[in-house]
């Protein structure tokens, strides 16, 4: 027995274009189409090309790009007027401010300019507080995207062991309130955590964002368990047999034989969070026309 | 060997005597107490008894008290125009409606009228959501009450196991959140968890906030670990030997041989929950106060 491998790839693709059809029927019933704001402050390269890739995305559903970029220098009053300006314009359905920024502004301050029915990220303090309360809102992306792929697995959710690595705002943390509105039992480990092979060795569900190369080994996954892989790990060459250098947190080739379904990295979790941006920015549009 | 006992009415009166200091030096420096409003809608005998005994705590330790009374066919306009003159109401440093509301009055639309910053009962979307990010704020009373159990109790919380029974967004969701700040391994159980007790066994600390008259029982409970019940439940007459019908939803006399310390029920955490209100309300003045 091996794992079935969950093709993020696939899926991405069929959440994009299930958001063509439904910008399609937005644009039919509203006589215009949903917008996303970007925002980018400096030119720092990583941050350029994951705009671009977002703007692109948004083309290719039929969403409107607003491609804003202000200087490296701007000034906090710029950016302020910046996201109070796309607060109040009809055409952008969501807002996204693109971190980190520069070390002179405050990426939490800012984020929480957002207003709430336009944060498409879903990182805002009234997204998380809408979320922790079970209360409808738009969710994180690369979360939602897990749950997505979850489901697409066919995984039990309710009454199952999930076990999250990490508890970071941008992953861990609302991917664990999300498995917990599902039913399931959810364990969050992190750095602190002892004995973490332990924790992991219970998960039915075990989802994996550290930022540390194939730190999940093969024992540490229970017979038959979902992995899911969210981290992004650069390693100077490829792994023997592999063509990417590009590897997760979990050692999938130890994996792979244990597990019941598993991720890749690249083409795993990867895809799906621009998949879900667009989906948030569809359901903004929605929300916000009534 | 048997479970320390941890004295809830003693730690709790430890908070007031705090509190009651830090008001007196408020109103040395600004000449004026804190405040605190309630807000009681119709006459139901358990809520008036609830606001009564917070009143009386207010007097207790010199913070104001305005109590606020509405009939319980009070319009949604009288009370949102209360709570935004409470809001408006320099005097007013923390706002509590009382839940649960009658049946025409929506209890998360009113108490997310409160003013991020009177948030006392820490129940609104703003601080549910500073709270999963990590960013100061103003937390719910009862859990925050266990935490300051917890520290007393010398409760080694980084890296523990600790385990949450319940998941309500008054208590089992903000406890799990504290917790995980505490740096624990923490795991939310439910009514959906599958071998509930496997799950308690593993706990370091535990926790239970169900509403099920003494369901953990002592096989349930990990040598050593620390107890915290959360449950308070009324039995139709007391159990043998005991005095108070009011049990917790742990089986106390199964589980004092077992606990290395545990919280009785009455007399646990039942007290804290008025004791950290009190210490909200000061802290909310001391925050306005800037
Ligand atoms: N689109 C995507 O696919 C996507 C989105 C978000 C994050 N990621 C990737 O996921 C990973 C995590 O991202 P993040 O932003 O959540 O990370 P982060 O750096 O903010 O958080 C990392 C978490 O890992 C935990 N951790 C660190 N060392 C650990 C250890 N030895 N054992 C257990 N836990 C440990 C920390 O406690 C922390 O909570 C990164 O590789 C990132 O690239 C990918
Ligand atoms: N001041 C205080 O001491 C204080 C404050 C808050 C709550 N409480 C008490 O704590 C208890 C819980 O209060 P709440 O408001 O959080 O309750 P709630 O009714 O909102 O939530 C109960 C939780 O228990 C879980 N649950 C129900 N049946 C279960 C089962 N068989 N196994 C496992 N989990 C189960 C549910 O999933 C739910 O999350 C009550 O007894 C309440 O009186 C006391």
């Amino acid at each position: 027995m091996s794992a079935t491998i969950i093709d993020g790839k696939q899926v991405a693709s069929e959440v994009r274009a299930e958001v063509a059809t439904g910008v399609a029927a937005f644009v039919e019933r509203h006589g215009r189409a949903p917008g996303l704001a970007t925002i980018l402050v400096g030119d720092d390269a990583a941050s350029a090309v994951y705009v671009g890739g977002k703007q692109k995305a948004c083309a290719e559903v039929g969403i409107q790009g607003f491609d804003h970029r202000l200087p490296g220098d701007a000034t906090r009053e710029q950016l302020v007027a910046l996201i109070e300006q796309l607060n109040a314009d009809e055409r952008v359905s969501g807002i996204l401010c693109q971190l980190p920024l520069p070390g002179h502004l405050d990426g939490v301050e800012m984020t929480n300019l957002i207003a709430a029915e336009k944060d498409v990220d879903g990182l805002t303090v009234g997204s998380a507080g809408r979320l922790a309360l079970g209360l409808p809102g738009l969710r994180p992306c690369t979360p939602a995207g897990v749950i997505r792929l979850l489901d697409h697995a066919g995984a039990q959710l309710s009454g199952a062991e999930a076990v999250v690595i990490g508890r970071s705002n941008l992953f861990g943390k609302p991917m664990a309130q999300l498995l917990l509105q599902r039913n399931a039992t959810v364990t969050i480990a992190h750095s602190r955590t002892r004995d973490l092979e332990a924790v992991a060795a219970r998960a039915d569900v075990l989802i994996a964002a550290v930022g540390r190369a194939e730190m999940v080994r093969g024992r540490w996954i229970k017979p038959g368990a979902t992995v899911i892989d969210v981290g992004i790990n650069r390693l100077a060459e490829p792994p023997a047999g592999r063509r990417s250098s590009l590897v997760g947190d979990v050692c999938f080739d130890e994996a792979f034989p244990v597990a019941g379904a598993i991720t890749p990295v690249p083409g795993g979790v990867g895809p799906m969070t621009i998949a879900q941006l667009l989906a948030n920015t569809l359901q903004a549009a929605e929300l916000q026309a009534g």
